[in-house]
């Protein structure tokens, strides 16, 4: 397909060369990390402002033409295919950090900043933004997918972590969500609304964040455990311990021996817990203590801290490189990757059954997660051109998510909806997925804001 | 006004004795705690179930009759007048706490159980319900406000702590949003949509809450400073320095003085700090002892720790008690209470000028807050009967919302819109408002839901 030339010569207007329709750039706009593809959209769009992005918008919804926002391409369920064409809009160019209002613990930037770009420019105020996401993502495909990661467990999700948005709206209009102030009672939550709305009800155009002080002390150790079911038990029994945990994260024997083969370490292929503690010297020591027993308690081994903080960056380092780490298990291999995420007491039964059915149906499917929220992922290793395994993987990963839902857990913890999961959505939500297609119709009543996902087709 | 004779008939063959149209039924969900009143509904019912709150809104619904949510009436800006007459939907026989779940430390209640009731359930659990404010409100209620109090600089507020929902839509379809797990990132985030929407989208009739463990260790103390400022900029450095407070509360001299007459204690008639820590003996210690350092350096004295539960209990009575102590000061005065939150910065300056302002219009004011979040009042006391009283302290409450809103902060931390907020929603969210408008519209097209508060009027 290709633009109606009207809509391409206003287009060409507002942005001259950042308005591309050449092959090249439409193709990187139809790939996605995960398994799923679309055809390339019809153009791509690089605004430079808020301004520009409501006129794109303008343009797009006079002309009826679907606008899907792109910040860094990292989502996993194919968020952000063009499955109707029209414009990718492309945030990479607004990449300011606006203000750092290091007082106030907060800082304000444009939504193509990535998570750590931002943490380079805090370095020296003592504060960090903690949501970490492996992949290096942008805030505002962050904000808009209500991702999370390692630290959630005690700084909380994107949810927890943006106080206002600027959002251009279907029809061109630039509002502002949310406030300065650490809470807010004055009507609706807007700022909510829009985080993990995936780009169906406007695009993000600046976000104010709320900022961490760096830990006085940090400490971070990985220990080894000989069964699946008791690491996830001394999570459960930690987290009901309340003991502040910065980070627990669950690796299973195959995430072990792909890290070995990826990372060059040297871990027993068996299932692990890497933890980190952050506070005062004395808090830290005692939480340690404090989680040691109760590891012991479950038969953990091998305790081996990593003291000084390039150890714990190599740590994290290889977390952050699991999935890569587990595709390369199997070369050529493309991954579907679940994201189901429980009430802490079903855990250990939900991730059990997991590993079992996976067995069951003879796929590599190594499972790691964010344990300390009862979230975690299988990265299912398929050939996309053998249609059993494609298959099998979706089968296995309908089946984890209606074990979740049976015990009131999600389909998705962090990962979103995008294409992958949006078939799941009527049986989590009944009718209030119903009521997502309301809120949808009245904020885009013409569906240009990419159309296809999040909320039921239009009747 | 009355009733339609059929929607009567049809509402008395669903409720029978429990729908009301007599005046002393009627004139009691015509009161509010503060100023603000209006007339009678109509009638009032009183469900005993979700299923009949269903066929209530189903039948108001059809006659175009507003339905006004009422959980225990103590919100503060005549959130729950029935400004167009209708009915008053009390929710107050909905009282059961249906299940503690605490491995997972959740819970799940009708709206209609009051925080104190809960924590009474709670008390052998381990657990307890943080969320705070000074009445017994119900959990309903806090939910549709969005409620916070004395411990929200810990524990979050009530957007921080309820999971899930049911909800009855205007047009009598039952919802359920949210989950049971720690976070989930599948669609668009109902949850928060409905926590602080006022009874203007639809009726809450159960909420999931997160649970917390009950402290190992408590520690509280009061303590005075010679000046407003000095406690004040003793809160922003306390907040800065990342101790983490369970409690940080400021009250004025002219707050000591209330407390002194109304509650027996004995305050220095200045300025005071009243403080909280929770956690492990040594990790409340630490605490405790830094802070020690940073409010000498702001020149705090006379310390006074409680020590024992009793003692700790009597200081948050009295804290909680602060509204009618205050009110005490003026024999036959009503409250106009302001609820400006700030971003910590800028909240020594904030309270400096409200404290001058007040001086100015020459009323009895006292200031007082949750300042670990940046959230003061002033409680304005006024002869209801003298327009120019009521006049000077209106003038107050919008310049010191104008003021929060030139910093970045906003009109309510936490009591939320109702009647006396509402004519400051467009200053504060601009075309933000008219999206609130237009997500009212499509959720409640015949606006019987509390018609009149918190959107702007339709056209
Ligand atoms: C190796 C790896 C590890 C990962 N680990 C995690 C993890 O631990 N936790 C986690 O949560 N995720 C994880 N992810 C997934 C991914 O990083 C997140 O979903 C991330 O939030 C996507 O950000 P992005 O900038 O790449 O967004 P994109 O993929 O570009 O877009 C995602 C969605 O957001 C929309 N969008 C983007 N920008 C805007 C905007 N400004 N306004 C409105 N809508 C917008 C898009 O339209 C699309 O629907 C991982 C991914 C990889 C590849
Ligand atoms: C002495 C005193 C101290 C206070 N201190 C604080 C404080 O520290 N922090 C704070 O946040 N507030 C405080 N408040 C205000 C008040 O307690 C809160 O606003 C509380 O949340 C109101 O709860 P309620 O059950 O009384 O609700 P109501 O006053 O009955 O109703 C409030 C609003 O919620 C709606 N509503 C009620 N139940 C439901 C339901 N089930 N579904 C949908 N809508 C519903 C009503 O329609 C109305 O719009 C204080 C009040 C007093 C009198």
């Amino acid at each position: 397909m290709s633009l109606p030339s009207e809509l391409s010569d206003r287009l060409r207007g507002i942005l001259g060369t950042r308005l591309s329709e050449i092959a090249a750039d439409r193709d990187h706009h139809a790939q996605s990390e995960s398994f799923h593809r679309s055809a390339p959209p019809d153009a791509v769009c690089w605004p430079d402002s808020a301004e520009e992005v409501a006129a794109i918008l303008s343009a797009c919804n006079d002309a009826r033409v679907p606008v899907i926002a792109w910040g860094t391409g990292t989502s996993l369920e194919g968020h952000a295919l063009p499955l109707r064409g029209g414009i990718s809009l492309d945030l990479s160019r607004m990449d300011r950090v606006e203000e750092i209002r290091a007082a106030d613990m907060q800082a304000t930037v444009q939504p193509g900043v990535t998570r750590e770009a931002l943490n380079t420019e805090l370095r020296a105020t003592g504060l960090f933004f903690p949501v970490d996401p492996g992949a290096n993502a942008s805030l505002g495909g962050m904000a808009a997918t209500r991702a999370s990661g390692t630290t959630a467990v005690r700084y909380g999700t994107m949810r927890d972590n943006v106080l206002a948005l600027q959002v251009v709206l279907a029809d061109g209009r630039i509002i502002r969500t949310g406030t300065r102030a650490a809470k807010s009672s004055a009507g609706y939550d807007l700022t909510g609304l829009f985080v993990g709305s995936e780009g169906t009800l406007g695009v993000i155009t600046e976000l104010t964040l709320r900022l961490h002080g760096q830990p006085e002390e940090v400490a971070a150790a990985v220990c080894a455990f000989d069964s699946l079911d008791h690491a996830v038990e001394c999570v459960s029994a930690t987290i009901q311990s309340g003991i502040p945990m910065a980070r627990i994260e669950f690796v299973d024997a195959a995430s072990a021996r792909a890290f070995n083969l990826h990372s060059g370490s040297a871990m027993p292929e068996q299932p692990h817990l890497m933890i980190e503690f952050h506070g005062s010297p004395n808090a830290v020591r005692e939480d340690a203590a404090r989680f040691g027993e109760i590891a012991a308690e479950f038969g953990a081994q091998g305790f081996d801290w990593a003291t000084t903080a390039e150890d714990r960056a190599r740590l994290w380092r290889m977390r952050h490189g699991a999935y890569h780490a587990c595709l390369a298990l199997r070369p050529g291999a493309s991954g579907l990757i679940t994201d189901v995420c429980v009430p802490m007491s079903h855990l250990p039964a939900a991730v059990h059954a997991a590993a079992a059915d996976i067995a069951a149906e003879g796929l590599i499917g190594p499972i790691l997660g964010h344990v300390g929220d009862g979230n975690f992922h299988s990265l299912l290793l398929v050939d996309p051109a053998n249609a059993d395994e494609v298959a099998a993987a979706k089968r296995i990963a309908t089946r984890m998510a209606e074990r979740a839902l049976a015990v009131g857990g999600t389909i998705s913890g962090e990962h979103g909806i995008g294409v992958g999961k949006r078939g799941l959505m009527g049986a989590q939500h009944g009718e209030g997925w119903e009521l997502m297609g309301q809120i949808k119709a009245a904020l885009d009543p013409h569906d240009i804001l990419n159309p296809g996902k999040l909320v039921p087709d239009r009747n």
